[in-house]
């Protein structure tokens, strides 16, 4: 299988927002499609072994964010590259509340969905979710971000550098960004924390 | 709820392929995205009622053509516009078949997948698949379209006629092409062929 055509598939960029009850979190997705009308449901995919699939599973709402052209790298890291686990992801966020109590922020995002799950699947690495929209409403004029322009323009750009006489000291998954510290990374690597294959890590050179 | 807000999620275009015995069939969609890995499976939500949805439930395949940059609006309305049911949509169009059986066509698509439906959930309006991905090919460099950059600049720009002295003759479903040809939108209307409500009709002008 030619890994890169998986690549051509295009998607945008989410803030998950879920509760679980006095307890919030959210991490970021690129897995949303609209699955059916009346009622209007939509589908995500999360991560089995995040937080925020594991807090979803327990209350059954969640929000979703749709990220815009203005969002920053920082937004992304913040929710996308830490456990709700060990840290607060919304200390340094503005966000409110919807009426399920689920997060979502303000800012750099051009609309907000309320939803509630009406049915799961389990697929090993991933939870897959079919949810009722609730409720929907614009918040920026803005056009949201795809998938694509944030690898390409959001992304820290290290391309500038040259890479071709640096060491590289290890791998980072680019789904959920766990890095395997170790020069070789095995082919038949699988992230632990996202289930990804190894062609889905990029190297990590010394600085 | 805001139906606008809705059309912040960012989609692909593509070809979606089938058979069923001796037939071949397709239809477009906008609507897949990876939902897991090891094995590499994808989720996509088809129409109930297209025959193309009832040709993948009957043979569990089907090939997912993602279209490129080069695609032309001839090729959505000839495979999106239209029901295998009264066309032979590839009668003008170069295809392969791939080693399902599944036709895909070779020309302004960007990748290729090759995918057995592993389960399957019933919507009402809609189908959600989830299908392992066999195989996946590269056949162009070009970037693949996305929906936004279909309704910009591939669909057909009517708004350089003045519509505003024009009479409405009918109101045409964005997300099928199912054409009501009234004068008046009842605002509970619901698409007969798709399920989408009145919020997804645009009108159709006097020439």
């Amino acid at each position: 299988m030619d890994q890169k055509a998986m690549y051509s598939l295009s998607y945008g960029v989410f803030v998950l927002g879920t509760k679980s009850g006095d307890r919030i979190n959210a991490c970021i997705t690129n897995t949303c499609f609209q699955t059916a009308a009346g009622p209007v449901r939509i589908a995500i995919s999360v991560i089995s072994q995040n937080l925020t699939c594991e807090m979803i599973k327990e209350s059954g709402v969640f929000s979703l964010s749709v990220l815009d052209k203005s969002c920053t790298f920082d937004t992304i890291k913040n929710f996308g590259y830490s456990s709700g686990r060990s840290v607060d992801k919304f200390r340094d966020f503005k966000y409110e509340k919807d009426s399920n109590g689920c997060p979502y922020i303000t800012e750099q995002v051009c609309a907000v969905l309320k939803c509630k799950v009406t049915a799961s699947m389990e697929l090993g690495s991933h939870t897959l979710f079919v949810a009722e929209v609730q409720d929907a409403k614009t918040i920026s004029s803005l056009a949201p971000l795809t998938y694509a322009e944030y690898q390409k323009n959001v992304k820290p750009e290290k391309a500038g550098q040259s890479r071709e006489h640096k060491k590289i000291i290890g791998w980072r998954c680019k789904i959920c960004g766990y890095e395997l510290m170790e020069e070789i990374l095995p082919e038949d690597f699988i992230c632990p924390m996202c289930g990804h294959p190894a062609e889905d890590f990029e190297p990590i050179y010394e600085q």
